[in-house]
């Protein structure tokens, strides 16, 4: 590590994007066209309370947005990833990248 | 995702590890032999508290150990990865790799 260039790679990471759960959320977003409450609860094994408030970090955060939607029986809620989400999973996956190769020499 | 694979890979990931400062101190010592308190801070641009906090999650995880030694001038602490250490990194660098994948789809 050089004096011009002191500052880790790591040092830049997002939290609003790095955070466990939010990663997961994102990760599976970029995956599916859009995912259901009930289906990110269970793969990211998340309770009511943490999933919503995730979820509110990402939407104020302009990386995801909110549609309710009734399927007859009942209300879902359904979560979709923006451009603007994207980039930022975008930009911290080339974080981790560098990371990876730091780690494999 | 099958029923069989109902959990994201990304549920897996260890706080202990995954949080961004922890994740560059890792990181870090994972490419030097070891590494003193204040290139750390620098490195990662955290605070004398804030790296003071990871660490002792670190040590209490086993992932690191700490060892004060003086230079002349004052008592410098130094930090190095342990072989545990080693591991949960290559264990969350795997994880990370998985998400790599699917994001490059």
């Amino acid at each position: 590590m050089t004096a011009q260039d002191a500052r880790h790679p790591l040092a830049a990471l997002d939290e609003t994007v790095h955070q466990r759960a939010r990663l997961g959320i994102l990760a599976i977003l970029n995956e599916t066209k859009e995912a259901d409450f009930s289906h990110l609860k269970q793969a990211l094994g998340l309770t009511d309370g943490n999933l919503g408030r995730h979820l509110e970090v990402l939407v104020e955060a302009g990386h995801v947005t909110l549609r309710k939607r009734s399927d007859g029986r009942r209300n879902r809620t359904w979560v979709r990833i923006t451009a603007q989400g994207r980039r930022a999973l975008r930009s911290e996956v080339e974080l981790l990248r560098q990371l990876l190769l730091t780690t494999e020499r």
